[in-house]
């Protein structure tokens, strides 16, 4: 293995609370290696194209700070939403990305990122290829929505699943506190526009909700008011958990029903209300239970107070490897995850063509979805519960967690 | 001190994460003082009237559970939202309490809750002195909002703040995440219908948030925008914390605004918006900006997977403490927190006449409240800070937190 020159790191798309783990991996890979400067994207492709570049044996200089990072969350180094354009009729874009890579002498380029970001991947290797450049690209996997394919799992699920799980529960206790002396229905709406894993993880605590909706199955409003009437014979505190992409028989967002355009705010504009706060509404209008929706909303990805060890150790393994790899003279490919055992858990690593990964999605079985599409099996349980397993207890100082800034 | 009959706890109002830590000081306490019978009410006193009552000497067993008791949210004995009728013309009530009370030789009661909560120990004991029973009346206080006076502080509120804390810092590093290259602004909605005891705590973090607005003071929307579009000069990502119980100069509430009558829901019942939503949704409207709101919602007050060690120790402490007094034959009375010094922290305990505090709101200074009415100061940040303190680990088990049920 001989390493010639610099490497850069960059983060993109939505961050998940282990992101940073991986960056975190991918720099203790390149100190290993001898690497003279291990550079970060400052606000991932978009600020590279700016030549915004960090010094990372300056923002991250011991292993006191690899610990305070790998409990941060966000991105570390900034994110984006950029998507690179197709190399044909955009050269110009390119040939700016290979200048300053090589007015850097960067030989290594790691992309941290979900479906899009791999497409960054694939375009910058493709275009090396095609022009015999030689620096080298490599994708380590992240999404909290768990939907990148052939790799068994996606660091930033586990995390996820564990703050869903955990929060649930919590508000299911509490949930039912008033016993027989009040009926009411509480949604939890729950991210996942196309895949249920994140919904599908609030199955994961011992005390389970009585309805789960994913989007990989349509939904049917009379069928689930006809179920809430019937589970409010036997029972005083009804949780339901429901993906934020629930989708009707005809293919329209369940969302989508809550925002007719009768429906102006005060603003004039066209009022999109959660499909939590949509089927709440229902729930009270048509069974006069009283009725609440609440959404996890953006904690999902950034409750860095809950993580998963087994997540956050192998975020920090796939970023080690991407660079490890990219060392060896690999390009082009994305490091995967394989659970050689379930019981014990047993992983292997290994890295996968990006083409057949990159705009790919990944979606929960049919088959693991039971009960006429309104729970999960079995099968999802055993899937997800090694994912949770384990906890990165954060830094407290001042009674609240700490984090490390650039 | 000489020990008569048995011992009753009940749980009143909504949960804390702390409210099982009371109940573990107070089962303590009665063990400890070798009270033969503990009795606990079945969800609080609308199921003592129903003659509910658990044994809590089989519920609570050892330590063990007494460790795992204090790691589990809600009200581990069932809660109520009962008020008890006024004494006059609904004597059949209070006679049918203290028959219950004979029946099972309680001779000491218990009950921890908030304003109604200790309302119902004041008609209690002013009953018992009307008639000359010889049963003790004590009041656990406990509420996340912090309202209750005469006490410092209360029990619950320090461990709802660090989870509003910490939670808000994790969104706030999240939010900033794409840099220079998106402006967006956050709306947090905090609880709090009257006291802005929670909303404060959003300043408890390192980084912090740019507005906060509490009830205390009037909230006047122009210039609210005026201050977002001033902010989005030089910032990206600007986040704002509000009190759900913010109101106009006129009186009424912020989030009454967001809810005109020709904005029905699809059941045509006239829809509440939060607060947040409509001042997202303003935002969005006025300036372009690109606004979101989060609401914390329930897991402010039953997260106990972010719970404060000073809180959870101080809920022990009255919990115990109002047993003991009891037993020394006080009634009548609620525990209160007195701080001798801010710092080092240190606290000493006082009971204090229940009709000083039964249906008496406290709020936060108006000194304590700064920038025209958009932030707290110095001296709300030195009250709170104390509170926040140490963090009682949770017991995690197949990944997610551990808790003990009847």
């Amino acid at each position: 293995m001989s390493i010639k020159g610099n490497i850069i790191i960059g983060q993109s798309g939505g961050p998940t609370a282990v992101i940073n783990s991986s960056l975190a991996g991918a720099i203790e890979a390149s100190k290993a290696a001898g690497i003279k400067k291990i550079y970060g994207m400052h606000y991932g492709i978009e600020g590279f194209l700016h030549e915004d570049i960090i010094d990372l044996r300056q923002a991250v200089k011991d292993s006191d700070d690899i610990s305070l990072l790998r409990r941060t969350p966000s991105a570390f180094l900034g994110s984006c939403r950029y998507k690179l354009p197709k190399i044909e009729g955009n050269e110009e874009v390119y040939e700016k990305i290979f200048s300053i890579l090589e007015k850097y002498d960067i030989q290594y380029f790691l992309y941290n990122g979900g479906n899009d970001s791999m497409d960054t991947v694939k375009m910058l290797s493709d275009y090396a290829e095609m022009h015999n450049k030689p620096q080298k690209f490599m994708g380590i996997p992240k999404t909290i929505d768990n939907d990148l394919p052939v790799t068994d799992h996606c660091p930033g699920y586990g995390s996820a699943a564990k703050y869903i799980a955990t929060s649930l529960k919590e508000i299911m206790v509490d949930n039912d506190c008033y016993g027989p002396y009040r009926t009411s229905v509480c949604i939890i709406e729950i991210m996942g526009r196309h895949a249920g894993w994140l919904t599908a993880a609030a199955a994961l605590g011992d005390n389970k909700p009585d309805l789960i909706y994913l989007p990989e199955v349509s939904f049917d409003p009379d069928d689930f008011i006809k179920r809430i009437k019937e589970l409010a014979k036997t029972k005083n505190a009804i949780v339901v958990a429901v993906s934020e992409g629930i989708k009707l028989e005809d293919g329209r967002f369940v969302c989508e029903l809550g925002s007719s355009s009768d429906k102006l705010d005060a603003f004039g504009h066209k009022q999109l209300s959660g499909v939590g706060a949509y089927l709440a509404a229902k729930v009270s209008g048509e069974t006069g239970i009283k009725a609440r929706a609440i959404e996890f909303s953006t904690l999902q990805r950034c409750a860095t107070h809950v993580v998963s060890l087994t997540d956050s150790d192998e975020a920090f393994n796939v970023g080690y490897l991407a660079a490890q790899k990219a060392f060896e003279g690999n390009t082009g490919c994305m490091i995967t995850i394989k659970v050689t055992s379930r019981a014990p858990y047993l992983v292997t690593y290994d890295q996968f063509d990006i083409h057949e990964i990159a705009n790919v999605e990944r979606k929960v079985p049919l088959d693991w979805i039971i009960n006429d599409g309104t729970y999960v099996s079995e099968e999802f349980i055993k899937y997800a519960r090694p994912l949770i397993m384990g906890e990165l207890e954060p830094y407290y100082s001042e009674g609240v967690p700490q984090h490390l800034s650039l």
